[in-house]
């Protein structure tokens, strides 16, 4: 039994027979990150707090972290260490602490609301590929096309938990000949991606300029995001990606795939640095 | 053309043949609700921005306002509309402001984190589970199995955008007798869902104690608090529900079923309120 799924009884009717069994739920639990400075004597900030699937927290605060512009290399990082605290009713709650030698702070909660004016309801584009222009990228990867055809695959064989509960969504990280370097699993697409991230800027893998991100789901304007302030050159997504993350990718020079199943995709941007599509 | 969708170039690979086509993307831009009372003249405050889908953004504001706690009746609004507006850059923003009778306040940007504990990363179940309560709730619904298992097929039926992206969520209202009151889509699935609660709020309906909400994929807690802010009975949804959604659910008196679809379903909680279900 893995921290990511629990069991419970329900009443499973199938075909019109009743009976009670035990199933696999996925595990959404809340965790806190709390953020300081190195030399901070006083509590920490808290500046996330996200409904997650146990299991690689550390990943999930750096990842995010990197996602908002707060993590661009390993040395700034002087302690990430995960606590358990009590609160005054006795529940046990998961943080995880981060101590920085730099002053940078997010500036939202979320990601995309940094670019969000409250006053009139705009986004502005221009400064999330700002960001995401500040780390630092390559002409961009270019792939073969039946690399990123065969990655669904490949995510959905390391998919543990998902099997048992079929309630979590997966990212994984390939390099530029399609090996699987890191696979995570959680409730949320976003976190899955930040554990994804947050792993590859421990082993000191940022920006992933040779490498593909491959998603179980829907892309949306909040992942490509994330993908883009990793710098990934490639975003593969087994669902439909919406409009605004097309747009995203466009400018931040992501080559965006959907709909990657059953041997076919659609490429929505940069497709020239797809090999292998001419003379079929 | 509507405005959930919207049409791109893409390249196609399909069974190894390459072509270029036009592809429906669903539409994912950003709406910031704004707040005040009835007669204040300053400058109204943002409480949210969220992305969504356009379409239905009162009933969007509403329904979010009612999930918070901050609208119980419909005589709390004294107005509520849409506005565009220019950002510096000449960006058309889209906002819904809203003008309330009294002075209650959304506590936090997302609902579930205002009943997290930022120091020690807890989540209060008890304190949603007391907000929950001041909607007037009876007994709770008793519905017959075949209603519930015959849903996913109604939701479906009426998904318009969704067969031309692929890229939405939907929810949809249903009577005790399993006639289709109203039906949204969205990018977010919690967008769909405020969607449906707001219509119902202006319709005066709330609470939905005679209700079935209906879901095409998974079920967080943030899904179950939402359904349990609406008073509804019952909760169904087409994919798996997350060990916190079913711990919510239990508590507020949510009978949460999951996994509904091909004339099957697992039921996590209260399937004491199920018809039907003996004798097999």
């Amino acid at each position: 039994m893995s921290r990511s799924t629990t069991r419970r009884k329900v009443v499973r009717i199938r075909d019109g027979v009743v009976d009670e069994r035990v199933d696999s739920l996925a595990v959404e639990s809340p965790l806190t990150v709390r953020l300081g400075r190195a030399d901070q004597t006083e509590q920490l900030e808290a500046v996330l707090t996200t409904m997650r699937t146990p299991g690689n927290d550390i990943d999930l605060a750096l990842g995010w972290l990197v996602s908002e512009g707060v993590l661009l290399t390993p040395d700034d990082v002087t302690e990430a260490r995960e606590c358990r605290r009590l609160d005054d009713d006795g529940n046990v709650g998961e943080t995880v602490e981060v101590r920085l030698r730099t002053d940078r702070r997010p500036r939202a909660r979320l990601s995309w609301a940094s670019s969000a004016c409250g006053a009139c309801g705009t986004i502005a584009i221009e400064s999330v590929v700002e960001e995401a222009k500040q780390v630092s990228r390559g002409t961009g990867l270019t792939v073969d096309r039946d690399l990123v055809l065969g990655l669904p695959d490949q995510l959905r064989k390391h998919q543990r938990a998902f099997s048992a509960s079929g309630g979590l969504h997966a990212a994984g990280l390939f390099d530029a000949e399609g090996s699987p370097l890191c696979i995570r699993e959680d409730v949320g697409r976003h976190n899955a991606v930040d554990k994804v991230v947050g792993w590859a800027f421990r082993e000191g893998l940022l920006p992933l300029d040779r490498h593909v991100i491959q998603l179980s789901g829907r892309a949306s304007f909040e992942l490509v995001q994330k993908a883009a302030m990793s710098g990934v050159s490639v975003l593969a997504a087994v669902s439909a990606p919406s409009s605004l993350a097309v747009e995203l990718a466009e400018a931040t020079g992501v080559l965006l795939a959907g709909f990657v199943r059953g041997g076919s995709m659609n490429v929505y941007t940069h497709p020239d640095r797809l090999l292998n599509v001419e003379g079929q």
